[in-house]
C-alpha cells in the first residue's frame, strides 16, 4: 500500500474532459476551457454539458460516457450533490484521473462525508486517480493542462521548468504558484489536493521524486493521513537527491484549532513532523518566502560540499555582518590558506585577505581588483560558497560595465563553484548575473540563510540510506496485553536492547533478604505492581538497603501497599542494585496518532522538566540517526563531560534507542507508551532504573 | 560631556564649501558639487582649489579663508596628509561644521592616527563639529546638502521624509540609503560618521531624537567609543518616543577581528551591546532587511497598545499559518467577543469566526463579505493590530476594484487601526493600498514579525523613564584598593543590599567554637584569606560543623592553609550558618571596557555552566529592569516553583540586583569584578554564601 500511484494521467493527460463546462468565461466551470484554449493545451477538450450543444467553441457532449474516445483526465465542476454520479460515469467511461473542484464534502460532515467515502470506493475499484474534492485542481505548464479554476493566469502565466509544487491548501496553493511565477521559477507541476480522498501529498512528492523532469520539489501540508506513504515518498525523493522544501503548519494551539475546522486532515503532533523531516532530510521553512528562497537557490545551484564560507565584499563592514551571520547559522569562515592571501595581496596590497576578502570600494573605481580576488578565493581557498557582496552596483550603469566583464569570465573559468552575489539592482542587471549561474540576493544575511539551507540539504541526502542499517538483533519479545510489572517490562525491554541490571523479585521477607545477599552490593526495594503508577507516595520505595535491612523493608513496603493500595494485585517486591552514578536521561516512546511510534530522548532533572530539552525520531531508525538524535540536545556538553563528569558512552546509548526503535516499531499494534526514566548514562555505557510499559486498549 | 552635539550646521548648512573641489564630475572632489547643481542645493557653494579660478561654473577660491562669507559647513577632499592645515584654516575661518571624506587615519595608524588626534584637538579648541574622517559624509534631501561622494544619485535620488539613518559604515550605509530609496522611504537625514573624530553616532541619534523632522532613526554600529553618550542619546530618543532600530555587528569572533582591523572602533561584548538595547528600548534588528523593514512600517503606521492580534484571511489555510507564527512571536490571537463573531456570522454563516476569521475565497467574489468580516473585527474585537490575508489579489484588476471601494472606507471608518495587508501584488496595486496607510507586505510571516517588531519598540517606549526608579538607599561602602576577604567583600555588598547571613571570624579554635555557638546552627567554616581563590582545593572548606567540632575543624583548615598555601596572608577562619535550600543563582558585575559595571544574573548548575544561561543590564538600573532581567532567563520556571520547590521572591532578587547595581556604577573606576556565587533564592528572598571583589590594578 506504500507503492507511490502512478501520476502521469493527472499531471499530463494529453486528453481532458470538463464536467459541468460552461459558457461563461469566470465561472469555474467556463475558466479551465478558457485558459487551456488560450495557452493552448495541445491535446483534445471535452466540455461535458447537458444543455449545451457547443461550449467556449467546442463540442460538448451530455455525458461523458457519449464522448467515445480516451480521456486521461476529467475535471468536475458539478455542485457537490451531483458529484458521485458523474465520477461514476467518469469511472464507467474508462477515465484515468479526475480532479474534482466541488467543495461541501469530509470538510463540512454529514452527508457531505458519506459522498466523500463513496468517492474513494470509486476510486479503489476503478483505479481512477482522483484529485480533490475541494481542491484546486493542477497545472503543468509544459503541456499548459489546466486542471484549476484558480484565476492567476488572468494576470501572467507561469513558465514549465522543474520546480513541483504540491499544496494541501487551495488559496496557499496558488499564492505559491504566482509567487513563483513572479520570481521567474520555471514549474513542472502544480497540484493542490484539498481533501485527498486518494491522491495526497506522499503522491505527488514520490511523482516528483521519479518524474526526469523534476529538480525541486515545495510541500505545503496542514496535515497528513498516511504516515508510511509519506516516509516512502521522502525517502525515494531522497535517494533521487531531490531537495525537498516543506512547510507545514498547524504547530500553535490556535493554528491547529484553525487547521481541523479548516479541513478533515489531522494536525499531529509538531515536534513529530520537526523529528520526520530532519529524519528524511526535508528542509523545513518557516514562511513561504522562505520556502521559495530555498526552492529557487535550489533549481539554478548545485549543492555546497560542506559549510566553508568565502566572503568578497567591497565594504569591511558588510564582512564583519556575514561573517557575524555566519557563526551564527553555522557556516564556517575559514582563514584562507597562504598562497589564496598572496594572491589576494599581490592585486591590493591593502586589503583584507583573511576571509571576508574587503577588496573595499576601490574595486568598484578599478573593477579588476575584484576579479582578481574573487579569483584567488576561488583557486585557492578551499571554500564550498562564495559570497559577494556588491552594496548598491546593481543599480550603477558605469559600474556594471565593469562587472560585465569579470563575473561571465570567472563563472566560465569556475563552472560549478556556487556563487552568490548580494547587492541591490534593477532587473535588469539581476538577469545579467543571473544568466551567468550567479545566485542574486538582495539581502545579505537571507542570501547567506538560503545557502545554509543548500548546505543542510545536501547533508541531508549524504547520510540518508544504506549507510546506517537497522541493528540486526532480532526482536525476541512482544508486548502482551495486560500491563506488564515493572520486572516484566524490564525483561521485555532488556531483550530489546535496553541494559537493566541484574534484579530479582521478592515475595516474602526471606526471600528479599537472599536477594540482597546473592547481588551482594547495596539495594533498592520497589513494590512490584502493574497496578501502583506512584510508588513512593505510598512508601513502596527503600533505597540504599543491604542484607541486615532487607526483611524489615519487605514487610513495611507490603505493609504500605496493602494499606494504600489494597485493591491493587502485589506481584511482589523487586531488589535492585543501588545505581552508581551517571548523566541522568530519559527515554520514552509514544505511539503517536500520525506517525506511530515516536521515539523520544532528552536529559532527566531541569532539562525535560524545565527546558523541555527532547528531541524525537520516528520508529525505526539506525544508530547514526540515533547518533544524530542525542546530538541535537541542548544539554549535549553534560553528555559529552562538562561539569567535570567522565563523558558518557555516546555510541551506546545510541544503539540502545535504535534497538529500542526497531523493538517499538514491530510492536507499533500493541502498546500507548514505554518510559524508560531515568536512565543512567557513563563512560562504560548506560544503565536503566526503571520501566513502564502501557500496552494498546 | 553626555551633552548631545547641536548638529544643525552639519545636517542643514546653508552654506557648503567644497575643499579639495574638482571639474572632474566623477572625483570626490566633483561629485558633491555636481549633484548639489544637479538637486539643486539653494544655497551657496564654494569650491576651494588653489589651481582653478572656476569649478565646474562656479566661483573657485584659493583658500577657505577667503570666501569671506559665513560657511556652515566645509566639506574635505584632499589626500590626508594635507587633511589638518584645510582644517585648520576652515575653523580659522569661522566654520561650523566640516565633514572630511579623506581615509588613512586612526584606521591604519602611525602618522594617520597623529593627524586624526590633532583632528580631535581642532575640534575641541574651536568648537567646530567633524563629521569623519575616513567617511562617506551626511545628506538632507529637504535642502539637497549633500556631503558625501556616494554615487546613488547616478541612478536615483531618495525622497525627503522623517528617516534619520546613521552608519559607522560608509559602504553599508551607502546601501542602506539605497534600500530606502528603493522602498520609497523619506529621508530626513544620513550621516555616516567613519572613524568618529568628533561627531559619533551618539550624536546623531540625538539629533533624531531632538529633531522635530524625525520620526524614526536607524543606526547601523560596529562599536561605540563613548558609552555613557550613546546612553543619553538613547534615553533622549525614548523619552521622545521616536523608534530607535539598530543594527550591531561584530558579534562573532572572525566579525570582530574583520571589525577590528575595518575601523579602529573597539566591537564590546555582543551580549552586552544587547542588554543596552534592551535596556533602552532599542529594536535590534538581525540584518539589513528586518532593520529597513521595521524602520518602513515604524514611519507609517501607529504603534500597537498590546500584542492582540486580529488575523482576516481569504484562505483557511493562511490563517493557520497567521496562527502558528503568533505562537511562535509572542502576539496573542484572541477568540473574538461573541459580538464580533455574530457580525462575521450576520455576512457569512459558512466563515470560521473565532479569530482567524475566515471569510473564505467567496470574499474575492463577494467583496463586501470582506469588509463586513473586517469591520466585525475592528468594530468589536479588541484587537490591537490586524492582518489582513488576500493572497495574490493585488495581481487582479477584476479584484482590485472591489478592494478599491472597500479598503478606503475602512481606513476612513477606522482611522488609527493598524492593519496590515499581506498579498501578492504590482507597483501601482500597492500604492493604492499604502495611501490608505495599510502597511503592504508581501510574505506574511515576515509581516507578523514586523508587527510584533512594533509592538516591542511601544513596550520599550511604555516601561521606559521614570516610572523605575534608581532605588534611594545611600551607597555606604567604596571598594578598596587591595583585595578584601570574604568577610570584607561581604560586609561591602551587604551594605550594598546583597543579603549575607550572621558571620564571623575566628583567629583561634576557641573563638570558633565561640562563633559557632553564638551562630546558634549547623555552620561552614572557611579559610579566610584574600589570597587564596580555590579554598576547597586545599581543604579550606568545612561543612555542617557544630559546637564540639568547632575546634578541630579550625585548626584542620589552618594546618591545611600552612601547608599548601604558606604565602598567603590568613585573616582567620569564616564562620558561617549552613544553607538552607533555595534554588541556587549567581550575580557578577564586569566592568565592560565598553559600558562599564555591567550586571549578569543567572541560575546555578547546568544552567550556567551548559546552557549559559544568563542575562546582562549596563549599572545601574532600577528594580523594574531588574524584574525583566530575570524574567529573560531561560530557567525562570525553576524561580517560579517548578520541580515542586516554592516560588522564589523575584521582587527580592530584583530588588538585590538593582542595589548593587547601584553600588557597582558607584564604585566603577575601583574594580574588575564582584562575583556572588552562588545566591540562594527562596520565598522568603535570597541569601548569599559567598563575596569576591577583584578591585582594579
Amino acid at each position: 500500500m506504500n507503492e507511490p500511484r502512478d501520476l502521469t494521467a493527472l499531471i499530463t493527460p494529453r486528453s481532458i474532459a470538463v464536467i459541468g463546462a460552461s459558457n461563461e468565461p469566470y465561472k469555474f466551470g467556463g475558466r479551465p476551457i478558457r485558459y487551456m484554449l488560450q495557452a493552448p493545451f495541445e491535446g483534445p477538450i471535452y466540455p461535458i454539458n447537458p444543455r449545451e450543444s457547443e461550449i467556449q467553441g467546442l463540442k460538448a457532449y451530455a455525458d461523458i460516457r457519449d464522448v467515445g474516445q480516451p480521456i486521461d483526465m476529467a475535471i468536475v465542476t458539478v455542485p457537490a450533490p451531483a458529484v458521485v454520479s458523474v465520477v461514476e460515469a467518469a469511472a464507467e467511461a474508462g477515465v484515468k484521473s479526475c480532479v474534482i473542484f466541488s467543495s461541501s464534502f469530509a470538510e463540512v460532515g454529514g452527508e457531505g462525508a458519506v459522498w466523500q467515502e463513496r468517492l474513494r470506493e470509486i476510486s479503489a475499484q476503478s483505479g481512477m486517480l482522483i484529485c480533490g474534492p475541494n481542491c484546486l485542481g493542477t497545472l503543468t505548464p509544459a503541456t499548459w493542462a489546466i486542471g484549476t479554476f484558480s484565476s492567476m493566469f488572468d494576470h501572467g502565466w507561469p513558465k514549465p521548468g522543474g520546480l513541483t509544487i504540491m499544496t494541501q491548501s487551495g488559496a496557499v496553493g496558488a499564492h505559491i504558484l504566482v509567487q513563483a511565477r513572479e520570481l521567474g521559477l520555471g514549474i513542472r507541476t502544480w497540484v493542490a489536493t484539498g481533501n485527498e480522498v486518494d491522491v495526497d501529498v506522499a503522491d505527488c512528492i514520490a511523482f516528483g521524486a521519479r518524474d526526469p523532469e523534476t529538480k525541486v520539489i515545495t510541500a505545503y501540508m496542514e496535515g497528513c493521513k498516511n504516515a508510511d506513504r509519506l516516509i516512502a515518498a521522502l525517502k525515494l525523493a531522497r535517494a533521487a537527491r531531490k531537495p525537498v522544501i516543506a512547510m507545514k503548519v498547524g504547530a500553535s494551539e490556535v493554528g491547529a484549532a484553525a487547521a481541523a475546522t479548516h479541513t478533515a486532515s489531522l494536525a499531529g503532533a509538531d515536534a513529530v513532523f520537526d523529528a520526520v523531516f530532519r529524519q528524511y532530510g526535508v528542509y523545513r521553512a518557516h514562511s513561504l518566502e522562505e520556502m521559495m528562497d530555498v526552492a529557487a537557490a535550489a533549481l539554478t545551484s548545485p549543492l555546497p560540499k560542506g559549510r566553508r564560507l568565502g566572503i568578497v565584499t567591497v565594504s569591511g563592514g558588510a564582512g564583519v555582518m556575514a561573517s557575524d551571520e555566519a557563526e551564527k547559522i553555522g557556516l564556517e569562515v575559514p582563514e584562507l590558506p597562504a598562497i589564496a592571501q598572496d594572491g589576494v595581496k599581490a592585486a591590493m596590497p591593502y586589503a583584507s585577505a583573511r576571509n571576508p576578502v574587503d577588496v573595499t570600494a576601490m574595486a568598484t573605481n578599478q573593477f579588476d581588483l575584484l576579479g582578481k580576488g574573487l579569483e584567488a578565493m576561488l583557486e585557492h581557498g578551499k571554500v564550498d560558497m562564495t559570497m559577494i557582496f556588491l552594496s548598491a552596483v546593481g543599480f550603477s550603469d558605469r559600474i556594471m560595465v565593469g562587472m560585465n566583464e569579470i563575473f561571465p569570465a570567472i563563472r566560465k573559468k569556475y563552472p560549478d563553484a556556487i556563487m552568490a552575489v548580494s547587492m541591490l539592482c534593477n532587473d535588469e542587471n539581476r538577469r545579467k548575473f543571473e544568466a551567468n549561474q550567479y545566485l542574486v540576493m538582495e539581502d545579505m544575511n537571507r542570501g547567506l540563510r538560503i545557502l545554509e539551507a543548500l548546505a543542510r540539504i545536501r547533508e541531508g541526502f549524504d547520510r540518508g540510506g544504506d549507510d546506517d542499517p537497522l541493528p540486526d538483533a532480532p526482536v525476541t519479545g512482544a508486548i502482551p496485553a495486560t500491563t506488564p510489572n515493572e520486572y516484566e517490562a524490564a525483561q521485555l525491554l532488556a531483550a530489546a536492547g535496553v541494559p537493566y541490571p541484574e534484579m530479582k523479585v521478592a515475595t516474602s521477607a526471606v526471600e528479599a533478604r537472599a536477594a540482597v545477599e546473592a547481588l551482594g552490593t547495596r539495594t533498592v526495594m520497589k513494590i512490584l505492581s502493574a497496578d501502583i503508577q506512584h510508588k513512593s507516595d505510598i512508601g513502596g520505595v527503600k533505597l540504599n538497603i543491604g542484607p541486615e535491612e532487607a526483611e524489615a523493608a519487605f514487610e513495611a513496603i507490603m505493609a504500605g501497599a496493602r494499606e494504600h493500595a489494597p485493591k491493587a494485585v502485589i506481584d511482589g517486591v523487586l531488589v535492585a542494585p543501588m545505581a552508581k552514578g551517571g548523566v541522568e536521561c530519559i527515554i520514552g516512546v509514544q505511539n503517536d496518532p500520525v506517525f506511530g511510534p515516536t521515539v523520544m530522548f532528552g536529559l532527566g532533572g531541569v532539562f525535560v522538566e524545565v527546558l523541555k530539552d527532547v528531541t524525537f525520531r520516528v520508529a525505526p531508525f539506525g544508530r547514526a540517526e540515533a547518533r544524530r538524535m542525542i546530538g541535537e540536545l541542548k544539554g549535549l556538553p553534560l553528555l559529552q563531560g562538562a561539569r567535570g563528569a567522565a563523558p558518557a558512552d555516546l555510541d551506546a546509548l545510541a544503539k540502545i534507542l535504535s534497538r529500542l526503535s526497531v523493538f517499538a516499531a514491530a510492536n507499533a499494534d500493541r502498546f500507548e507508551s514505554i518510559d524508560v526514566n531515568p536512565i543512567l548514562a557513563g563512560p562504560d555505557g548506560a544503565v536503566a532504573l526503571d520501566a513502564v510499559i502501557a500496552p494498546k486498549g
